[in-house]
């Protein structure tokens, strides 16, 4: 069974970045074990898809042409019978895939997962079909697309989902409409919030760096806020990022890009004017060497870095043994958090109605049509989070309002006006 | 004023390690604020004693001739007016110093004081005379020796302390015999137990590998056990070393040196045959590049190599920045097991009468004339923990029993038949 879809295919990984194309596919639609059929609504449009895409084809067991999508939102339209967690017409949210019967799945960490590589980032061939054909063995066949990224490949309006993925909100949905602003929290959204309160226990006396304000770095902040941080330092190299930053709780913000341009950034001296004894908390979101060996020599005694953003391949981090041992600091690798889906979700949700969790002024929403723009937007950094709407009218009331407050805020670099 | 003292004196690095002196020596004992004269009867000889030692004069603020020691155990004899901990003939435990200012001193993370380095490492001038002379200024005068080795120079028998030093044991030490048993708390013990307790929080569900089994690395093995570790894995080069851990706990262990000559030691091949995914806590008191690097490598997902032991100097590890992203993987510099000495030593000394931290078993006790033996021993790796006794005729009943039972089991090779 199979059933017609608009999907965003990564057709190769291209010598300028991935090559992208909208294209009608067809969505392999019998359900296996423990899978169902999800209708999006939205998917966030994630840094991970962006890397994943520029791998080489092979590398990493990645394959082309693939559909990625990993922060989905939609409705259960089909299900199997021996789905347990959500009935058809239920509102989800979709995070990592995760195997559940290893020993850190079976101890609540499913984001470390003995087969996370293999379940989130290869993913499954042939769970698309493209209307194009290939000549396989003297026969002409429908060319496969590999699919199940992150156990969902949500950058198709319909896709064969893994229940392990599902995170029910139909009881603490208020609004329909909400379900499109929540889609990053499955993956960018509890990165952030995970890294500051699973992975770092963020207290009250804790000084907090973000360094990064993608989707993740600000989640991050606004984390350190609901965890009482005294002091919490936004790091970006544009401005625009920082006054965000600054309206979700940065108590300071640090620009990397002088504003004198025959000027050179001196990151020790721009950290030490906040906290002299150097942040407790550093949360790296870029992966940019110079900003990683920083944040750890300018981290307080017993600091903790904080390793989120893709370092290059091949990249090594040098700790000197002597140092590092009298520091009592710590390195510490963070994949999706380390959340459990379901609760981090349920968490942030609450937050959001409680207004502690302000999402809206760091999102952008953009049209299916325009998903040229979200990714590019994303990859120059003009735009923090994008999340693509898969109807052209908008299933949220006031989604495309906001998505158009948003740009207008963010080419006017007025922010202070806008609700950004 | 001064007051003459038995010293061991550290009179250079020497170019085969540090030089040693037993000398009659006056030790300056007008005390400041904060200070008692504390009179020794037993000092644990630990390896930071060699190694600051061995430190070229000049070099991290080290000079010589100093007087070292830094577990040292006695009763107080003098006391400045406004000592609160003690009062005169109390028993203490010695530990190190700190400023008790700095945030990490209040926020009760004194091995991370923010002098701890000068104020342990550096000690004072002139804190002991010399009975020779020297010229200086064109006058005759008695040579300064360097003191304050960690607050306390406890290499000698008469000492002026730093009050921050003192763990009044007057209300938990049963018998007087004991204060000797316990002079190794005040480091190397509350390191290994700190380090499993503090700094990894060990549970019932951790796999625990313990590198190196002196006094640190035995301690970690005991306090894996009280922390119900269901695992605990000792790693050393000696059988003998190897046999006392299983006697404190570790349910497996691993001789790095094969038994067959012709045959290679495969650490991960080793380690997963007890655990194939690895351990969760890998505790490293060698400071064996090989190690360290084999240890991080073989850690489960989310594991944490905790580095205590001191690596060569200038020595780097390098961690590969996206493998440890994904591995969920700490690295964590240790100091004193990030104790707070007071609260450490009165948990040790209760489990120790419980019979759960049965220290007699790795303790050999030397009478002081005996010292370079105790070094000696010690830098070999054929004593585990030596404890020097002040007074010819021991101030602990038995304490020189358990001293020759200890000898002579080490010497036989038969643990079994001996109290080890």
């Amino acid at each position: 069974m199979s059933i017609q879809t608009t999907a965003i295919v990564a057709r190769s990984p291209g010598p300028n970045g991935p090559k992208w194309a909208l294209e009608e596919v067809e969505a392999v639609s019998s359900l296996g074990a423990g899978e169902v059929l999800v209708e999006m609504v939205a998917t966030g449009v994630c840094h991970t898809d962006l890397v994943l895409s520029g791998v080489p084809e092979g590398m990493m067991g990645i394959h082309y042409p693939k559909v990625m999508g990993h922060e989905g939102a939609g409705y259960i339209r089909a299900i199997s019978p021996i789905t347990k967690s959500v009935s058809i017409g239920d509102p989800v949210l979709l995070s990592f895939q995760s195997c559940g019967a290893c020993t850190q799945c079976r101890r609540q960490h499913p984001a470390h997962c003995a087969h996370f590589n293999q379940l989130n980032c290869t993913g499954k061939e042939g769970r698309f079909l493209s209307q194009a054909t290939t000549a396989a063995a003297g026969q002409s066949a429908k060319e496969g697309i590999w699919g199940s990224f992150f156990g969902q490949s949500s950058y198709a309006k319909f896709s064969v989902v893994h229940e392990s993925c599902l995170v029910n909100v139909k009881d603490v949905l208020r609004n329909p409409s909400d379900l499109a602003t929540f889609a990053p929290m499955g993956c960018s959204f509890q990165t952030g919030v995970g890294a500051v309160r699973n992975v770092a226990a963020a207290g009250e006396d804790d000084v907090l760096l973000v360094m990064g304000l993608g989707g993740v770095g600000m989640a991050s902040v606004m984390a350190g806020k609901v965890n009482n941080c005294k002091t919490i330092i936004a790091l970006d190299k544009q401005e625009a990022r920082l006054q965000v930053a600054r309206s979700l709780g940065a108590t300071h913000t640090i620009n990397t890009v002088p504003a004198e341009a025959d000027s050179v950034f001196d990151f020790e001296q721009a950290v030490r004017a906040i906290c002299p004894d150097g942040p407790s908390i550093v949360i790296d979101t870029t992966g940019v060497p110079k900003l990683v060996e920083a944040g750890l020599e300018t981290a307080c005694a017993r600091g903790k870095l904080i390793m989120i953003g893709a370092t290059p391949f091949g990249y090594t981090l040098d700790i000197k043994g002597l140092e590092h041992i009298f520091s009592g600091k710590s390195v510490i690798g963070c994949v999706e958090g380390d959340c459990v889906p379901k609760e981090a979700i349920t968490e942030m949700i609450k937050w959001y109605y409680e207004g502690r969790f302000p999402i809206d002024k760091l999102t952008t929403y953009i049209p299916l049509k325009e998903y040229q723009k979200a990714l590019a937007g994303l990859a120059a950094g003009e735009i923090i989070k994008a999340v693509l709407l898969w109807e052209e009218e908008s299933p949220a009331d006031n989604s495309l309002s906001k998505s158009s407050e948003t740009k207008c805020a963010e080419h006017s670099g007025d922010l202070s006006a806008s609700r950004i």
